[in-house]
């Protein structure tokens, strides 16, 4: 038993330093979203295996773990044999992420929540992925979502918050990117590629940052997809070589798109640039993002310093009323927590007087607790430790979990006043 | 689908308020504990099954919900079904308490840690338990653990700081009820139960609560245990007709027990009064809770208001090495969140301006955007809403959930300086 005693595969352990640091951030998120008038909810990690597997999730879905019946006849693990399908024996599931258990939650409780609901979720999600850098099969998403509110108020209030508690986390570099799924189709029906194309055509433009254009306009044809738009596209590639186009406001997205695209959708989504700060904004003709479920608006968050986008979220207004029978207007944003908490700088944890009370045997039960509860009242962390040999090396260690300070307690301190306190 | 959505049985959606009032009384745990030297960790809400089910959790790994492997070949279900077994295409499980992954993430990352390692782990468990009013199927709990430190230092650090904590979430009126095994034991030796009886014995003497002095010894009766020590006991009983023993000490735990029993052992539970506050503890000699890991010092939280016990622990020095496959010293105590939550007063947020901002379809996005905004970054709680009809219910609804003001936003309401703010 005493060997490869590790978390399972894929799943993290957090050691004092990274769980502070992570309660930090949480707690920097929390008060942000909540300032913005949004409020938190939670709902249990497992959700009916049904509800998870009804299509809401993707291609998450196929990353879900399932939890098993509590009881199972042998009659029931014979026909799961039988049909070759294990899944026949789990009636839970672990949720892949928070937007199918926000739909179940608002069907559940939509006559106790405002007519307009701002709802903050953070909270852990499991996938079975393969395990990688930075790809864990378990980790914490961050999503704030508006449902209810069908104008662009919700994106603007969405993307105003989420700039908001990037600032308050330090991030302030962060720029939104912007699309519309709508403006997708347009662009895509001005080129000439057919309704029932699209979907395909979606995936492909989607790999823009890593194929490039030639590689997109190789892989469209070579999917055989309608050669004149095709032809098109690469003609529009050629004329716009940038992504860059600023500021943010009808003139920059109608020179970023080809002509022919409706304006009332170019002005509506412009108009975003009167109640958010433009310069925050870049509007990116080629911004997919992967989920089917996306009916307008969608945005990334950009860092100048990082390749990979730091969250992402838009308007999916069919999809929180599928529980519910009815189409419900809804649009999110979710911060890519894993990623940021990394970027956060080690912080000091916040705590001003930490106080690391070193004993030998000599000093009794009570003699250490009574000084350190004289401490703790008056606002002091304490922690008590025997001293070692190598007296460096546990003050450094204790230095690197917050405490700033030592003193020595004898046989003879009985005081705080007797204590000789020393920084570290 | 339009119909029966609700969580998973047993299981709980958390609305805004009760959302906020746990992560208030959450908070305040966390930084007392903190204040008091723990450090907070945490690990995978799943660990490998095997772990789970090394028998470190007593009655509770019956209850535990295993996780299907993501990949399973139809000869391993028919296996399964021979050996009427679907355990088998699990290979990992949800945790049912936070001792069994203490053990293993010491076991993983001791190199790492203070010799003497104080956490916190403040974490949802699961159990496939029968729901009943009060005990559910994924609950938090939140223990601290002391581990490497063999003295009664422990004990005190752990009770002290428990105290302090119970305080700060404002119940001042605990006590901690304690006992020690071995004080157990030796009282059952007295008494004349053979050592092969004690398991039996304790768990009926763990109903006294429920069924009374009588109902014990009827019980030990009817299960055959040692007729002389049965009439010991019952003449002991008769004898001691109270559980009061004040004040903490040698005195009153002599006086509780029957004479015979070890006095050094006495004496070393009673030196917890040199280090914490005798008023704040009550030595009851047929205190035994039920896991069977414990091995010496056993305690639970006692408020006059309430039947039940707020939390318990003890020293259980066997277990934490186990996956190490060496012996270290442990103490724990574990605050019963769930039954605590419950008993808070409903404070208020800790927010002292949050305004509802009632706006018509006249107000833009960017004018609504740009008001609040202004407010956010001026400190205020901000939450947009459509003003309805029905503004009364709407305001009650606010003032729910901690809103204290209101202000009209109308075409003409271009800053801050324009709004009215009344109270709400």
């Amino acid at each position: 038993m005493a060997h490869a005693i590790t978390p399972p595969r894929g799943m993290r352990d957090f050691l004092p330093a990274e769980k502070a640091a992570r309660e930090r951030a949480l707690g920097i998120i929390r008060r942000s979203y909540t300032t913005h008038g949004f409020d938190e909810i939670e709902t249990p990690v497992m959700e009916d295996i049904e509800r998870l597997h009804s299509g809401l999730g993707g291609d998450n879905e196929k990353l879900s773990f399932s939890v098993l019946k509590r009881a199972i006849p042998t009659a029931a693990i014979e026909a799961a044999a039988a049909a070759d399908d294990a899944q026949q024996l789990a009636d839970l599931g672990l949720r892949f992420d928070l937007t199918v258990p926000l739909a179940r939650f608002y069907a559940s409780h939509r006559a106790e929540l405002p007519a307009v609901f701002r709802a903050i979720q953070i909270a852990p999600v499991w996938r079975a992925e393969r395990p990688q850098k930075g790809r864990y099969r378990q980790f914490v998403q961050c999503d704030i979502d508006i449902i209810g509110e069908p104008t662009l108020l919700a994106e603007a209030e969405i993307i105003t918050a989420t700039l908001a508690t990037l600032d308050a986390l330090g991030l302030e570099n962060c720029t939104i990117r912007i699309n519309d799924r709508r403006l997708l189709t347009a662009m895509l029906e001005v080129f000439g590629f057919a309704a029932a194309e699209h979907p395909q055509v979606l995936i492909t433009v989607d790999k823009l940052d890593k194929i490039g254009q030639g590689g997109v306009v190789a892989e469209l044809r070579e999917r055989g997809a309608t050669p004149a738009a095709v032809d098109a596209l690469d003609a529009f590639f050629h004329r716009i070589q940038t992504r860059e186009f600023n500021p943010f406001g009808v003139r920059a997205i109608t020179k970023a798109l080809p002509s022919g695209v409706d304006e009332a959708l170019i002005a509506d989504l412009a108009s975003l640039a009167d109640s958010v700060d433009p310069s925050k904004l870049q509007f990116d003709p080629f911004l997919v993002r992967g989920m089917g479920y996306y009916t307008g608006t969608i945005f990334e968050i950009a860092h100048p310093d990082f390749a990979f986008s730091l969250g992402g979220g838009g308007r999916y207004d069919g999809m929180i009323g599928r529980f519910l029978g009815t189409d419900v207007a809804a649009c999110g944003f979710s911060i890519g927590f894993e990623r940021i908490v990394d970027l956060l700088q080690a912080e000091d944890a916040g705590v001003t007087d930490a106080l690391l009370l070193l004993h030998d045997s000599e000093a009794s039960a009570a003699q250490l607790v009574g000084l350190k509860s004289q401490l703790v009242a008056a606002g002091t962390r304490v922690r008590l430790e025997r001293r070692i040999k190598n007296t460096k090396a546990q003050l450094d260690r204790a230095a690197a979990g917050g405490y700033t300070s030592f003193a020595f307690v004898g046989a003879g301190t009985h005081s705080v006043e007797d204590l000789d306190v020393k920084a570290i």
